[in-house]
């Protein structure tokens, strides 16, 4: 069954449609596809497997195709700027539709491509990673990253479809799925108590690939992430929440390099750092903070930072995250499980000491 | 006196201030920078010339300066990631604002940063040009250039604010300000047939930087810019009308190397070939052709392309243009003067034979 979901940003409004084998469904793609020129940007790895797929679905359309190679290494400036070459080498005009075909990577360069080529032209997201289909593909943020930081460079430019085919996570390797699955415990525990139980109930069946549970989990997410993204398109406030664990998260994953831990992976240690600094503020208890790290162990996530990562390098990262105004950093925390709340007037002192908790020297 | 014409975009919704010794004024800045941080892109002709006096009305605020060399050669995507990098490694912030201080090429690498740097930041357009009065600060329309094409990578983004003091123009070389005549002409051929007449009956004024007719072909220019970006933002179709002369002129500006010809004067050239086009399809009649071209050559501008460019040179960079949709070149031609209008259906032996009539060979 295909579940079709709204993003309502007014003349910006787009559907997302969530279903098994959708890629097998020539009908939506030709509803979005108006162009007589169709550009598909995707990585070697899903390209391979879903890239003869999807052209074969285009018909008489004129098709052309980038692939980069897979992995964060490759969402930077540089291959921003061989793509739009190869655009314009091959003459693609502003009434073209791109397709990022592939996870979030593909997605994020990709809308950036569209947000800037020729000043933007439209394009749909096909994720088919769990981590695009619950969050990167949906809400229009695009981006690539710069050595001093993620996301640094980047547009908010809407797509005009989302078609998430969840039978491509089934191609997933385990690591990349579970990744997936700590965006999804995100959105319950930033909005959805309820939803966040239903994964504590259903983790062995969601962990086993079950079809119902996929389309649920990946539903689930995407109303949650709709929902507030139609509160606040740009940022200026509330949609910062959907960040849980990215201030600390994006620290690791600079730290580390990029590719070296999964961004799910960064983002799950960073949610439990956001839940341990919440519990040191009296929000949440132990048993809370149980219930978080069970749950990502569960689903073999890391629940604490690398070893080797000082609290002074947390501060020195975390100083220019994007959330920051002023001076101090700009923190997502947890006033319950299931509700998050953005704050930068807290006690250094509790920073320091959440920090500290986690230092082995 | 000043004048001040809003732009009405929603809540996108902008000023302009035209005056005579704005940069003064350090009441209209402190207005529009609210922000702790602001950061100041300029090349260094104009840096040498206004950039202390600029610094001087900013109080306490956290101010930082990138300097670009002159020229249309600084408008690409190194200096892009340049001032990117400049502005990460001083950790600039989200709620920081830009300065765009400069001609078209720095109000258009600046729009550009604002436009992406962390996804959008705010910012002011202080124009010191008559061309960057009159066009590029005006209607968010940010870009840098490729190799294959003019403005081929940019964004729309409105600044807060356009600041347009006129006493900036009496620094201008005659060949940079008569630049900007030819898009204060074009303004009267699109739009406005009372104002084409009354440049024509003003042109000694203008031309001698007369204070009063400096105000009033700015302010009239804006004020026809401003009602046709109302119109239509994202130019999705009457905006296009402001880029007669472009066609022909960009392609120009591509065969001959940016910088070798100001944007202006291509401009020039290729609003007389538009203008002799519209002859050919018997909108136009000599004597009307005639009063553009003279008009141009009392502006000591050129109204007719490189001596070196085949047609052929034209059709293919033509090709590439922005505003093509399939395969056809779009073209903005003239029902009248005053009056503009959109085509891509019309004979192209009438393209061919108005190419060819400036054809040396």
């Amino acid at each position: 069954m295909t579940e079709k979901i709204d993003v309502s940003l007014g003349t910006k409004t787009y559907p997302i449609y969530i279903g098994h084998n959708l890629l097998k469904d020539t009908d939506i793609l030709c509803t979005y596809v108006l162009s007589k020129q169709v550009v598909i940007i995707s990585d070697s790895t899903v390209a391979d497997l879903y890239l003869a797929k999807l052209r074969s679905k285009l018909g008489g359309k004129e098709s052309y195709e980038f692939v980069i190679p897979p992995g964060e290494e490759s969402k930077n400036l540089a291959y921003f700027e061989q793509i739009i070459s190869f655009m314009l080498e091959k003459k693609i005009n502003r009434s073209a539709t791109i397709i990022a075909l592939g996870g979030g990577v593909v997605g994020d360069i990709a809308g950036f491509v569209a947000a800037s080529y020729q000043r933007g032209i439209k394009y749909i997201q096909v994720p088919t990673t769990l981590l695009s289909q619950v969050d990167s593909s949906v809400g229009g943020k695009t981006a690539v990253n710069h050595s001093l930081g993620k996301n640094m460079i980047g547009a908010f430019y809407q797509p005009i479809a989302v078609i998430a085919d969840t039978a491509t996570l089934a191609t997933l390797s385990e690591r990349d799925f579970n990744a997936g699955v700590a965006e999804v415990i995100k959105y319950g525990l930033i909005k959805e108590y309820s939803f966040l139980k239903w994964i504590n109930d259903n983790i062995t069946s969601i962990l086993s690939y079950d079809e119902t549970s996929l389309n649920h989990i990946v539903k689930l997410s995407c109303q949650t992430k709709a929902k507030i993204v139609e509160l606040d398109e740009r940022e200026n406030g509330i949609r910062a929440i959907l960040n849980l664990g990215h201030t600390f998260g994006h620290a690791i994953e600079t730290f580390v390099g990029y590719g070296n831990w999964l961004h799910g992976e960064a983002i799950a240690a960073g949610m439990v750092m956001a839940a341990n600094m919440s519990l040191r503020l009296g929000y949440l208890d132990e048993s809370e903070l149980e219930i978080v790290v069970r749950l990502l162990q569960k689903c073999s996530l890391p629940t604490q930072p690398p070893q080797a990562m000082r609290p002074q390098d947390f501060l020195d990262l975390m100083s220019r995250d994007k959330k920051n105004h002023g001076n101090s950093i700009r923190l997502i925390l947890l006033k319950n499980l299931g509700e998050a709340f953005i704050t930068d007037e807290y006690p250094k002192e509790v920073l320091a000491a959440t920090l500290k908790s986690y230092d082995n020297l």
